[in-house]
């Protein structure tokens, strides 16, 4: 499902082709529309089908710039071999993400995480891997920046994530269908606790040093089709008022917005003032689903804020966070 | 939607009888069939197809014993008149809930705050109004009523409520088909976060005392039919073992087990331990709707616990709760 | 999940015991609770959790009485191995249900098929095999049974098919939220065309004489959770008057309910006068899951007649079905 | 909701600007942000937002071409009134549909029918109305077209119609969650048997000679979100082959897809080969919205063909319609 969310993001993309497509071997040799079943909404894109899909080697052909989407059971060797051979590996997976050599990036939020990837070189890689985050952990990372400033201490979320995340065939309909499973396999919650500290890290010369904040993820998954929506609950130590806080959110703005790359959205954070949103089906499309949204700041009587957050998990959360990387990198010089 | 909950409920019921149907005075001197339009799954039941709606007035064929399922817009004034005309008003209106001389019940918790009831007397009302709580304060008093000998401190909820609970035609399929809404009007949150401390509270001679604890929640609507699910985190004073706590969840039990009360669930708290439930749809008709499931209880890194707790929201949650009270206090000798 | 089914529906079942457990040899030897994941609703029965499975073999423990939910990729072999050895299967499985000497029951239309099964001897069996037709081909043979005496000519069913019929995992989430898939696969629509005649054939000596009427019919998925619903338009030789036609169904009655066999719904066809029914979710349940709802009969501008009708799928149209056949047999003196 | 459709889909036409918004009186007066609620996905255009609602009435400062997405209950003296002063009006209103001076436009079918327009001038209008069909009967008498040659004799329907045809409130989601209700109200099937015939009627001097066949319909409503599906069967007087229909299906072309017109779809038809499409969610947004889908023509042993077909209800089906009808008549130089 990623690998082609991939394809149909990359769709007409203004510095990024697609020239290679490589699969298990069970599929190489294939033309791709033989060596798939395309899953997404619309047709498959006539460009591709007919390409025909490669070994997942890095093989000559192999294009320098590669994007990953492979299955966490294979990643690690695959991603490997292709960073060994000096390719630069824009990954979606999660084998590396918490590699302290392995730059994990939201583009808005942190940058200069990137400074990581020459300390690759030590693994005798002549290129590298970098790697987005969890669907979950990306939209939630880029709400929290602008609270950032003030001291985030301690962040609940419940997390209520559509069943496009899972892949296909994914969540069996009989399991979902007018239901909430409160439980996502793979460790998720693990994950966004993990990953959303090392995200809002600080660069401290050859590492990131987290953010001293305390996580606690609890996450579900519920009958919405595309965007994850989360819940989140944080305690700061210094004392903004709401207006300072709504003020941060909406004049947050990193290098995606300040270059305007490709997939960059419009606004880094959109904050809705409707006291319903945001909406999975409703906003999780907005900015070619790049968008992050966020609504319903108001104070916590536990902690010290409460609000909402969301995002589309298969493009923002997945593929369009990598080609956003991807292109952080082409900006940066580094492609 | 609730009012038909209160008749599918009572069918074949051992102890009580329905023989008077009030409802506003454009359906008074109808049949209910024509009054009404029968909403939930299955057909109306026979017995009361037939039998002749009446106004809302305390008049003199109706009985001793009557259920409020009466829209807050009304309810205040109804009830008041069904109470001072010596009628005993078991209410799932949330109208008189917040009164200080008025129990707010979940039977296997607090039925000592029944002794509140002798109070109203000072109202100059002959009868009296007993009133359960809201769909989501239910489940998660239940759930918590093991922990409160450890010290309830703070609690942070995230609820995920089904459709049914906006009663009829209430939610649009166009709001929430494959879609989340973060929001629930008519102050559900704010019901949530204060009815939960007054029902774990303590009577005081001739108030309640509140539990001492910090409570915030978030409340979303999701496209589930039947069930709310609540994922829970909360601190305590001391520290009891994850055993203990499983122990004091397991063993609890209230008057409603023990009298084996005719709509009490076997067991006050089923603790599922299957890491992926409760689950709205498959556990909320356990124990023909009235029991609480829960599950998943961890150890939260910010909080000192999390878990989740579910229960039917139109049966244990409103019409099956006000019934379980009204025999709670039949049992006690009160009607 | 058909075997779940079976083991749910047979919960307090007067005639039937439960004593034997058959399944794949990968599962035999295991406790039930350990050789499979309960996928129905409500927690596995707990009479059953800690029986042992067996082999699916006509051992010797096995029972007179078998009911076989067997994949069909293997229930040509095993059933035949049980019917050869003295068993009585009454199978769920296609893959008898076409063979000339295999009686395709449904309880109330065609009792008499069950002169079919002495037939069987022929194939050197000491038992035999009886089928339930396919989940639509039960509504819609029911419905049409009234019909019989004025002579259908055509019949042109469209199903909107429940997600339950294609067991677990079954149907991915992905694939079907918020959608219609215009496809089942496993030849399902022959299936209805060819079971409807033969279901509503005329027992004539050694075989049975399908009903002469051409059947077309398009078979579709929707995300219902259980309760094949099916639109109907129908040709008559014979023109009957809309009130004869709804008093043929409103009278139509069987042996099921002759006898008060313990499956029978107390009414073979309840035709609904409201002009929405029947609904999956609302009508699946009735009478235990095994009514055939009825509803909207109107004069069609092609054929003569169109109307919809509908049934719960896993029970009427699987294991109940069975288990009112094997009701039936034991009625008849067979079992 | 059609209103809102007409204006995002309007966003960015190259040959008409939205200038005027018309409304009820209580709406007049107010920007169109406070005036409504947007329902649609994605947030409100912002050109639009802060335009003035006025009275719906044709005043000065009311354009000449007028889309109408009046609710039928008013649409009969408004559209009347704006014709009346001149006014072109192209309406999705079923009001006028069947009046034998309004064209029922399918641009791809019928666009001779245009020339009923100047007969309105009887009713001393010195505008007209133009109408597009019901948002079944269009994709329908689309996937017909290409079989009018053949001769159509008899056809039967069964519709699956997603919850935005309902509009909004519309469908309450305790009616349609996991569930089907077979009846869709306003007259819905009757709609699609008269209209049907019309569109596909010829026109002889000033009036339309309808299609000569027999029409019947059974229309439901499922839980999709957006895209009509509709199963058909058809009887021809004529016996082409299969690939014969295929290929008038594959080549069918009408003069929006000549003119190129703005909104056409590149093809008119697209006949998908999966053997599972279309689907809803998956094809109703292909070509912005404004394709039609079709599948699985195969042979009928009750009538000659069955096959589906399926449109986005609100685009093509509505909004989307009206707009391509004033494409066709700017081409047409009228407007």
């Amino acid at each position: 499902m990623v690998g082609q969310s991939f394809i149909n993001f990359l769709q007409g993309h203004p510095w990024f082709d697609i020239t290679f497509l490589g699969a298990s071997d069970r599929s190489a040799g294939k033309p791709y529309h033989e060596a798939t079943q395309w899953r997404l909404d619309g047709p498959m894109p006539a460009a591709i089908a007919n390409m025909k899909v490669e070994e997942c080697k890095p093989i000559e052909r192999a294009p320098k710039l590669v994007f990953s989407a492979t299955d966490s059971s294979v990643a690690t060797e695959i991603e490997k071999a292709f960073a060994e051979a000096g390719h630069f590996v824009v990954s979606n997976s999660r084998n590396y993400r918490m590699e302290s050599d392995v730059p994990l990036l939201v583009p808005e939020v942190n940058p200069d995480h990137l400074k990581l990837l020459p300390l690759q070189a030590k693994r005798g890689w002549k290129g590298f891997i970098a790697t987005n985050p969890n669907c979950v952990a990306i939209p939630l990372a880029l709400a929290l920046a602008p609270f950032k400033q003030y001291g985030i201490k301690r962040l609940l979320v419940t997390s209520m994530q559509a069943v496009s995340g899972a892949g296909y065939p994914g969540v069996p309909s009989m399991d979902i269908l007018g239901n909430v499973i409160p439980y996502i396999g793979g460790g998720e919650e693990d994950k966004v606790e993990k990953e959303t500290i090392k995200i809002l890290g600080d660069l401290a010369g050859d590492h990131i040093e987290n953010l001293n904040a305390k996580v606690s993820a609890q996450c579900n998954r519920v009958p919405s089709i595309d965007g994850h929506l989360v819940a989140a609950s944080l305690e700061l130590e210094q004392k903004p008022t709401r207006d300072e806080l709504l003020n941060a959110i909406r004049t947050y703005s990193g290098i995606p917005q300040k270059r305007r790359l490709p997939s960059a959205p419009a606004q880094a954070i959109y904050y809705m003032d409707q006291q319903d949103r945001p909406q999975p089906r409703r906003d999780a499309g907005r900015d070619r689903g790049m968008a992050v949204s966020m609504g319903r700041l108001r104070e916590c009587s536990v902690l010290d804020w409460k609000f909402l957050c969301m995002a589309h998990n298969t493009v923002r959360g997945a593929a369009g966070a990598a080609v956003l990387n991807a292109e952080l990198m082409h900006s940066e010089g580094i492609l």
